[in-house]
């Protein structure tokens, strides 16, 4: 657009740039620009949507990475960040998300590429806003997008709602014994069956982040990290361990936990604040535990708060938490 | 105030002047700086209050736009502003909203004044932190302040709420055959009718920009536009239609379409993207078939997401969609 | 953390400094940098902890105090503003208000540990934010922190929630006989019970600053301030009773109001606005007047918008309208 604007001409891409692009776009979610770790996500997509009978989350999450990449091209967007994968991690999520709160249907498929564009667009919003504040946008264009898509949803009966929580009122807690008992060190649970249990939810956790429900994909995905970042491995097996701990010490009573649903932004926190924005040391070790701790508590927090509206946090915990411990790191030297 | 950093006298303005900065007040609420566009849209205004048989509607939205513009004066905002008609257009909504939403009564007069000199404080408050971004504030102190007396007139029992959606919690969606027989081609109604039922919202719509809720209103603003601007009102009623169509591919479950409520802000953000705050092109053209798409989606998410506390999104989805559109677009060249 | 970016090595502060800094801590939550005043409100704070027999408010407001203070010096915030107290006052607030709303149990203890950590990280992240805009952060961390704390504590049956508001969806309002009655002129009531009935309300807004419930507490901490400012004492008790006449007005339906819960925001913004954050002038004076009217209806709005989550706003409507009001004044020379 204006192309009297953008002088530079980029040479076309070779049919084996795209690909590369579009596995970076896959790593990226977990913030490795690694194709081949890429590749071994997409695996783990599909994987659990063989393992759920949901083949709409696979071929979703392939068309939001290829749609959002490619609108990212068309509107321009700086060549350097396409390249890097950075344009379409956000679209996988979207197309992920979709199908697993949505029946597949043609409406279905519609919506999605209405809305594998429109995380570009929000992407850009949020670039714009967030670099006055040298904070990075992160997955927050696909928590905006998918939470506008999934209110938008009750409202189109083209649509046919069948993830999303029941819109509802949190009154006082009670104990939750059927949470308690299976999960956690219960008197008639023999110690190997806590430990497979838990992790079980430590792969889950870490599946989850997108937005899959089956260990094996977690356990796919611990490789493809492998390949690219040991630090960030431990970061996020750890982050995803530390929500299970804060779980157990304050009786969670939400059964969601036991499906990854308290850890996965926990997972990317430990990695974000641990190793990514914050260079690897001890210093930002223990920071990024703090902040693990912190979206534990905000992700209960957030269900909270968005149970009237019936939509579920995302990753939102993760990226709020990550800008407050990273502004807050910088904020240091401020004298107000 | 603080007169001393002030220097600049500012010659009085004649009867005239004051006259025409009204009218250009009303202009504004489309973009247009016209005082004879600002008439017609005054007597849209009334024409709809004499249809309701609400006289208070129209009373209020004289009386916002006169207080609100004179406050702004006082406070002493940039005079150009002021001249410009800029400072009147969301007192002119604020003082066409409370009427529509609450009984008539001495302490809602007093509300809707304390209101209309609130918008103006808003709007210095919303040019002061947007400035940094390079957005406008368009409508959005309105939006704030609307909200901020609704919810508020929940807990003053000297104010009786007509007009405002009861609180409630959205559950899965249901095909709505009231909404969908009577809008779309439904087999047993001739082409006239569906025509007929296509404009007639087609102009609802347009109106309800002003909270009016009457088609003939909706011809005389599309009037008082084409005084002003050829291309801003194609806009307007593409806006308008595109917003119909939407609703008809998602089944849009929701009654309020019937009444103009979906289109209003499809309305604005076509104008706003099209050709207001980027200029007309075949791209920004384009943009805004895009941006107005993805209002009607957010309308949607909007009305669910302020459901359970029983406001509406007035043209809250215009302002964000235009907001998200503007910022993406001079995005493009960040390298993050 | 990353000594090598702090060159500066501070000297020891003295035990006398240790305790000076805590009382400008407490002292800074009314804007006064006064150890003296500070003890006023710590004993204030206990008086009420004992007259509710709740001496967890007391030991947890200390908690706090001592904790975000010396976690600020850790994390290596900038001297001076741990000197002035301000990085101790978020903390005090978040220490009274966890006790208030959960039963004390270990985990609570261990929950108010946590958040005393948390609000230091959350300022640092707000003050980061906030200072492109030239607004100070002020208590809205501790708004944000106890925010977060209560939401998540619906999800941890290790916490006992015993005083927060009920989620609940407002429908339309009805006169409160009982809160018209008991409050305000009514004709069977002597001429010296009203009196007597607007002076504890005006005490009590001032002592739920600090979250207390007791009236008395508002006498000692009127005592506080007296000792360092006789104009922002005079503002405080005029915020005060400007809300008593506000909820008169409108006939404020809420019983809350009896309880000071419609006051304290107000009596803050009238200080903030009146003397702190703009100096102390006739024209200071009238807008603080406007500003601590919004305030109230702001207050209303908050616990209407809040309502569906089961959280009190807190002095959310007093950060939210010196917010606007600050930008405001400094928005008149803009030109948009």
């Amino acid at each position: 657009m204006i192309p009297e604007q953008h002088h530079t001409h980029h040479p076309a891409l070779s049919f084996w740039e795209h690909l590369i692009i579009m596995g970076r776009g896959a790593g990226q979610v977990f913030f490795q620009e690694n194709a081949l770790t890429g590749l071994f996500f997409i695996i783990a997509i599909f994987v659990a949507a063989y393992h759920e009978g949901n083949w709409g989350v696979g071929i979703g999450g392939l068309t939001g990475l290829v749609l959002s990449t490619y609108t990212a091209i068309l509107l321009k967007f700086d060549r350097d960040l396409v390249k890097a994968g950075l344009m379409g991690f956000n679209g996988i999520l979207v197309g992920c998300a979709l199908p697993t709160f949505l029946n597949p249907s043609l409406t279905m498929w519609i919506y999605l590429i209405v809305a594998s564009v429109a995380v570009v667009v929000i992407q850009g919003f949020c670039m714009s806003i967030l670099r006055r504040f040298s904070l990075p946008s992160s997955t927050w264009p696909f928590v905006l997008t998918g939470w506008i898509f999934m209110l938008a949803a009750y409202h189109f009966s083209a649509l046919s709602i069948t993830g999303l929580p029941s819109a509802r009122l949190y009154t006082i807690t009670h104990l939750n014994k059927a949470a308690y008992n299976i999960l956690f060190m219960h008197i008639d649970h023999p110690f190997h069956d806590i430990a497979l249990q838990f992790l079980h939810i430590t792969f889950l956790n870490i599946a989850q982040a997108f937005l899959l429900n089956y260990w094996l994909s977690g356990v796919i995905i611990v490789i493809g990290l492998l390949m690219n970042t040991r630090v960030g491995t431990l970061l996020a097996i750890m982050g995803s361990m530390i929500a299970i701990l804060i779980a157990r010490i304050g009786y969670l009573s939400d059964t969601a936990m036991l499906d990854g649903l308290y850890g996965f932004s926990a997972t990317l926190t430990a990695m974000a604040i641990g190793c990514v924005f914050i260079p690897w040391s001890r210093w930002s070790f223990c920071y990024a535990i703090c902040a693990t701790i912190f979206t534990v508590i905000l992700n209960a927090a957030m269900v909270t708060l968005l149970s009237p509206v019936g939509i579920p946090p995302f990753t939102g915990p993760y990226v709020l938490s990550m800008w407050i411990f990273l502004a807050a790191w910088s904020a240091r030297a401020i004298k107000d």
